[in-house]
């Protein structure tokens, strides 16, 4: 097998493992005697002219690149290249220049590391201009279908459990209700997760309608029980109780959580505090979980493009790594399951999610 | 010497490290044959009938109370008995009250913890009903005087800075600022050394105006010299740049930090985000130096209760563990000197803290 | 469904999550009115007479239980019940007082958290005394079969790669070989997780054989490309490369890691230190994933006693939660496969596992 | 003034801390128009032909190498110039070849970054060869005078303090005495301090000589109220009761950590685990405190060469930024005082330093 030069690229908001991705890729490359050429700042490097890359060698990817959060590559949000937003406030298919961009580079393979629009925009463009592509799943929302764990959510969950488990003792001390904010635009897998490993009492999520009577409910029966304080967690994609969204516009979080604290407040005199994790939970170190898995897929990503097998995007399941068609990744959006085992164990450990005081027993 | 029985109550907002004190307070105690009570809610616990108490048991002050956050205690803010607010809306002296309180137990000394404000508080109602009163200094602010830290300061540094270290990696991958606000309702002790420690390009604190020309100039120069992301650290008790609060009222934060982001993009364009911390950095396991700070100064209160020296606080000063008049040590209120060792650290480094894009060098 | 009285109790080495199993088991019992008996210091706390138990309270299952390390229960290693280790030095079978002891508590059904061996022993007392038995898997060591994971292991992986993390920089700053020893009494998945996690040049696991000259060469191989220093895992279970063991002795560990880098000391010259983790690994609080693990686990066991559905496993497989007959769990034990994904992985980083230098490409 | 062109080494044991010293000095260099070069690899650098340097240019010096553990120049121990260690195993002096290196290097001034020894050693090459010399101290064992804290340590603490927080509850679930090995090759401040934050119940360091009869007697007696499982930290540097070392070699650690354990498992009959941290405690991320410690003393070293004064180290005393002559903090060494406030504290706590069992009362 003639010797390969590969391109990745990460797309889409940053999260943790990128860059054990990244080194994953370029170690096993190397080890085949490929070359893999970085491209810069997402579909935006593969725009400009001349692209934006960067040689990725293996001396530069040591151990400490597994515990470096963010992208090496850099990753921006200059947006879809099919709808390409113009300094006009027109909108352009500029998808032409990125192929385009893409053959000055000469490259075998494209590795794109990305959430589920990225993937889905990629894999037009890898239609569109013949790519071969091969996907990674990233996203700290782990909304991709057919992978049970997307690159980045597992160091989420982490943080924005840490932020419990030090919220809670100062809660105690001081009879309050705790309302922290975490990530999640569209599904509720951080707040879910992290609701439940740092012992929330109330989780809200955007799959859940909810309604106040029930959180104020169920903080009562709390406080019945001889309980003072209470823990929140709701998820920055929940509407208010009348269906609106509370986001206060680019760059600002903390609308629905101080939305949430202040209607506790009103409804039940409870004193409140708010904390908005905010991009904390998308940098720094990975978990080690996070590590392993950036790592498994990234070997398997170019053990794909060995085998000329492409249109796929690599996946973890049960221990396992396999891969199964981009395409059918994201049609199996992977939202938070009410029915499902994560929602039964907070249920049977009788946190509110907010449709119903008694549905835990 | 008599076996004794004294009194403890923590006072004000609660912190890491407060456990750490009742621990060591009880633990030397009991060596001496003495019992402690645990007075619960801070002066709250002396106002009500029956007042609120524990016998704190030395067998229950095991190793996990040294990691445990908050306080078992617990403390409320139902504010200054000299000038409580009544359900009318008015205000009333119940000083008495609590005096008459602390008589119903029949303790021979007090071991008060508290900030600044909550010692005033203490050693007046000390001087007023002739109690025994040792002081010991607690506060995330770190404004009390004549103590080189203040029990749960450290934690809180601790706390900003790794909120940092996950912050600079996404900020360096999409090319953003990012806004991170810290405690500090009166000093930007936290902010100053978080920011120091993790990193920070601009540092707001309350005690150095700012003004937003020599912030963005300084954003300016680091986007000139090749880096396009930045690092803002924001202390809660800054102000607008016309000097007017943010504060959005009980249990909201957040004002300041989104202030500050806002103008940015307004005045440079800067994608920013924002993350407001808020009570994570009071509550959870102190950090190492907080426990033995804490057990320092708790010991030591015992000692000078042994020695029938009252009216003391006990202080931690260069290894060495002290006591001062509780008087002088809150005249001595320690803001962060603009002048001071850590300021010249900060400009040092070329951290630009609002007031001259130049002064670093 | 009447009300029931329920018993559980952790057996075998403990680990991080199995108080998170207990508070999961007690509050959903708590929700259908269902009281919970802890059995304390496993089978042993059904020999001794009176039984050693404690009524388990949902108050007291809050969320500071979440973090807290060990088992609020105890767990002792006097033996096997069934080959009791006595005084005189003889064995003998104490079965029938261990199951008599379970009839005098009267309960309903026992969960019992153990590993392999823990549970293999409990359903033999199980199907002897006719007790209602469900299963929960919980080992460091990750070997139970059917479940992707069992409670603990990625604590022990968190914590084997934090050490990792901290020698990598001191290994660089002074071109040394650190040989970190961890734990994996029979299989190897931690230091595998872990090495990969942590970026190690060379794991060494008790699934592959290794010897001498395939590590130094890919040390060397290491030198060669520049890099002048090198990490090392070792589990605990690896045996010289003759064959034998280098267990010290009942509490002692360091034994392989010793001896390995002593060995690669005098093939290679090289500076080594050795890092030996020990019971490190198995204390403290666990990981959000331990946390959710442990809490999904418990709530189901309680589900399968509601269901009348005995002598089963509780697993975790692919972001679900089911169960499978005990038996076929045991029968199915899970050492590395060294076909699996995880040493593909491992391979294609380029990782020496001490077969062959050449593997990975 | 001219701009300089100043060098930079560390010497020594690495530890966390010193890449954010050498970063403070590169940005205040650069904030004055000067130049730094880092030596590699200590003075070893300026031993070889030609030196070992590199130009340390300030964009390379963003915030994440403040959490970057080791020393980014590397450090040696190929011994000390003066008596330094042949092929031939004989001894020599090569001083006049250190300063020759230096000469050829044309620099205007060196700052030192070292231990004790270190700067012993710097400070005698810098008279002898008329080296314009600024001592910085660092080292875990934080036994250098005049200075509240040297680099490294408070992390060596931190560390140290976080194993005990994982073995505590081991220990208790398993009944066991946990015995944990900690660095500290002359003094026992590490031991001391993470033994009083992590709730140690016997602490052994070399400044207090101790009988296993007062070990004993402490165990037991913490028995006999009712807990079944301690905690012992043990320092490096401790002896044998007999007063013989049990170093095993080099490379070797864990010696005296199995001998306690072994001991008091023999005069016991408790069941022991030892843990030997080993360079755990060095490498990796530093705290907060040590990271605004090393910035402090790193702007200070360059402020003394501007104002030309040499031939002295900085040093940190309760919040503030001094420098001392070097001589004289080496001649102040620092060992754990047995009558200062640290071990009073942990005497007030009831821990027990091996020498008497009643001294805590």
């Amino acid at each position: 097998m003639a010797a390969k030069r590969i391109g990745i690229l990460t797309s889409g908001g940053d999260c943790a493992g990128l860059n054990a991705v990244i080194r994953a890729v370029v170690l096993r490359a190397a080890a085949l005697g490929w070359t893999v050429v970085g491209i810069r700042q997402g579909t935006h490097g593969l725009l400009v002219r001349p692209p934006l890359v960067t040689t990725l060698e293996p001396g530069a990817c040591g151990a400490e690149m597994l515990r470096r959060g963010g992208t090496v590559l850099g990753t921006t949000n200059h947006g879809d290249p099919f709808d390409y937003p113009m300094p006009d406030g027109s909108r352009c298919d500029r998808s032409a220049e990125v192929i385009e961009g893409w053959r000055m580079l000469g490259l075998d393979a494209l590795i794109g590391v990305g959430g589920d629009g990225s993937l889905a925009i990629l894999r037009r463009l890898a239609r569109q201009g013949d790519i071969p592509l091969v996907g990674v799943p990233k996203t700290i929302d782990n909304d991709i279908g057919l992978t049970e764990s997307a690159i980045g959510y597992q160091t989420a969950v982490a943080v924005a459990t840490e932020a419990l488990d030090r919220l809670q003792p100062t809660a105690a001390s001081h009879n309050r209700v705790m309302v922290l904010e975490v990530m999640g635009r569209d599904a509720g897998h951080i707040a879910l997760a992290s609701g439940i490993a740092g012992g929330a009492d109330v989780i809200l999520i955007p799959e859940i309608p909810y309604d106040f009577a029930a959180v104020t409910a169920h903080l009562r029966s709390i406080e019945a029980a001889g309980r003072s304080f209470a823990l929140v967690v709701v998820a920055e994609a929940v509407l208010t109780d009348e269906g609106r969204p509370v986001r206060q516009g680019a760059g600002s979080y903390g609308g629905i959580g101080h939305y949430v604290a202040g209607r506790i407040h009103a409804l039940t005199g409870a004193e409140t505090r708010v904390t908005v994790l905010g991009h904390v939970q998308r940098g720094g170190a990975p978990t080690a979980g996070d590590r392993l898995l950036a790592s498994a897929l990234g070997v398997r990503a170019v053990e794909l493009i060995a085998q000329g097998r492409f249109d796929r995007m690599v996946a973890w399941v049960n221990r396992q790594v396999g891969d199964v068609p981009i395409l059918q990744a994201i049609e199996h959006y992977q939202a938070v399951d009410p029915d499902g085992a994560i929602v039964a164990t907070a249920r049977g450990l009788g946190i509110c999610l907010g449709d119903a005081p008694g549905l835990g027993a």
